[in-house]
C-alpha cells in the first residue's frame, strides 16, 4: 500500500495492527482516521500545520502543578463535556416511568481540597458581602424516594467570582465549601452568597485562542455539587442560575437545560427571619436523583 | 439546543459562528466535529481522558529549542506526511502525457543547518568509513527537458545512522552535507558513504507510544533533498535504499514508492577509479523532476 492523501489512514492504522493492548490499539486507530479525515478536510499548508505543532506545544509549556492548560483547552472545545456526558447517566440506559437521574456535568479546577464538614443550615460563606443565598434540595432515588443520610459536597464562587484557593480572593480556606449529610428524608440545605459567573484565564494559549474567536470567555455563575449515597452512582454536576447573563454561552458548555434553577428573589422579612438571613436574599431548591448503581 | 451526545458537536462548532478570521473559523470547526465524532466512538472513561490530558502535556513539555516532540508524534500517526503530500506535487493538477513531478516527503528535524555549497563531484563524507557511495542525477522539468544550474541541497545519517549535528556522532559540522549547483544539462553528483536507517528518539511520550503500540522505531536509510530551481516548484524529498530492512514499516511513513532506488553494488575496480573510490562501492541515481510554479 502506498502512501497517498486516500490511503493514509489506512496505511497508518495498520501500523497498530501489532499492538497488543487491544484498547490502546482502539483508541489510536480511531484517532489515526479522525485526525487524517480533519486533515484531508482543511488542507492545511506547511505553514499552518507548524502554528498547530506550536500551539499544542505552547498549551503544554502552560501547564504546572496549578494550572492545566490542556484540561482548559478540552473545555473550551466541549470535549471535557462529551466526556462527562458519556460517562454519566446518559450514557446509561434510563428507565420508563421512571424520574431522570440528575445530569452529570463538569467537575472543574477549584475542587483542588477537601470540602469542609458542616452542619446542615451552616452558613458556608460568612465573609460574603454580597446577596443572601439559601440553597436547598432532597436527595432521592428514580423512583422518588429519599436517600437518607447521602452525602452532598458543594463548593462555588463567591459575589466576585473567586473560589477560596485563587490568590485573589484574599478569603479563608473553606469560604464557599461544605461538606454535608442529608437529613433522614434526604433533606439538605445551607446558606451562602449568591456565586458570579467568572472568566476562563486568558493568560494561556487555550484562553487566547477562544478570545481570537470572538467567543464568551465566561462561565455562567454556579453551585457545584458531587452527592453520593452506598448502592448509588455518585453524581458530579452543577446547578445554574437562570438569570446569569452568560447562561447561553457558557465558555466549557456545561449548561445543561435540565440544570438550570430560578435562584427566587425574596423580599419578605418573615421569611428572612426564618433562615436567618437578611431582605432581599434568593433561594434555590435543587433536587438530586441518584440512578441505582445495578442500571 | 441542549448539550447532548448528538449535539454536542453542533453546540461547540456554533460558538465559533462569529469568528471574524475565516479560516480560523473554517479550522476550528472541522477539529470540533472531527475530535468530538472520535470521543463518541472510543467513548473514553474520565480517566482514559485524563491520561490523554496527561500525554499530550507531557509531548509539550519535552519540547525544547532542540527537540520538538509534538512534531515527532504528528510524524509518528503520518500527519507529517499527510500535510507533505497535500501540499506536494499530488495535491496539485498533474498533466496527461507528462512527466510525474517527483513525490514530496517530510523535511525531518536534522536540515537544522545550512549545507557547506560543494563542487559536483565533491565527497562529501571524508570521514565516513561506510561503503563509498555515488550519487547522481539529473534534474528536468515535465516534458523531460533539463533545469540547468538547479540547486540540489542534500544531507543524509552517515553508515552508524548519525547525523553531524547529533552530539554522539563526533564527526565534523557540514559531514554528509551539500548544496550542489547542477551543470548546463540538470546533471549533480557526488560522493559519500551508504546512509544506514534510524531511530527515532524514544526518551520522549511519542517514541514511547510507538514502542508500546508494538511498531518499528526506525527510519529505512534514505538520503534527504531540497531541490529548487527558479520558476518551478522547489522539492522537499527522500531517495530511499530499496534493500533496506525497515523500507516496509517507516516509523514516519514518509516512504512513497515512487522514491525508493537500488543503490546498486558495484565490484568494478576500473569503474571505482574513475568516480575515485575503492570497491565495493555502491551506485545510485536519483533523477529529479520539478513541476513548473504555473500549473
Amino acid at each position: 500500500m502506498d502512501f497517498t492523501e486516500e490511503q493514509s489512514a489506512d496505511v497508518v492504522a495498520a501500523s497498530f495492527n501489532n499492538t497488543s493492548d487491544p484498547r490502546l490499539k482502539e483508541v489510536m486507530q480511531s484517532a489515526v482516521r479522525h485526525l487524517h479525515a480533519f486533515v484531508r478536510e482543511v488542507r492545511p499548508t506547511i505553514a499552518e500545520w507548524m502554528t498547530a505543532i506550536e500551539f499544542l506545544t505552547a498549551v503544554g509549556q502552560m501547564c504546572t502543578k496549578e494550572r492545566q492548560e490542556f484540561i482548559l483547552f478540552s473545555d473550551s472545545l466541549g470535549v471535557s463535556m462529551l466526556v462527562e456526558t458519556i460517562n454519566g447517566p446518559e450514557g446509561r440506559r434510563t428507565r420508563k416511568g421512571k424520574l431522570e437521574p440528575t445530569a452529570q456535568t463538569v467537575m472543574g479546577p477549584f475542587h483542588m481540597t477537601k470540602s469542609p464538614e458542616r452542619k446542615l443550615g451552616d452558613n458556608i460563606n460568612p465573609v460574603g458581602n454580597g446577596t443572601p443565598l439559601v440553597v436547598e434540595g432532597y436527595v432521592m432515588d428514580i423512583d422518588g424516594k429519599a436517600i437518607p443520610h447521602a452525602r452532598v459536597d458543594t463548593w462555588h464562587a463567591d459575589n466576585r467570582g473567586f473560589y477560596d484557593v485563587q490568590d485573589e480572593a484574599g478569603i479563608p480556606a473553606g469560604t464557599g465549601r461544605g461538606l454535608f449529610t442529608a437529613d433522614d428524608k434526604g433533606h439538605y440545605w445551607y446558606r451562602t452568597v449568591m456565586p458570579r459567573g467568572y472568566p476562563m484565564p486568558t493568560d494561556g494559549p487555550g484562553g487566547k485562542l477562544v478570545v481570537r474567536a470572538g467567543r464568551s470567555i465566561y462561565r455562567p455563575a454556579h453551585l457545584h455539587f458531587i452527592v453520593e449515597a452506598e448502592g448509588f452512582h455518585s453524581i458530579t454536576t452543577h446547578a445554574f442560575v437562570s438569570d446569569c447573563e452568560y447562561i447561553e454561552r457558557d465558555v466549557v458548555f456545561a449548561v445543561k437545560r435540565s440544570l438550570i434553577r430560578d435562584f427566587v428573589v425574596i423580599n419578605d422579612a418573615e421569611e428572612a427571619k426564618k433562615f436567618g438571613v437578611t431582605v432581599p436574599f434568593r433561594c434555590v431548591r435543587f433536587d438530586i436523583v441518584l440512578a441505582p448503581k445495578e442500571t
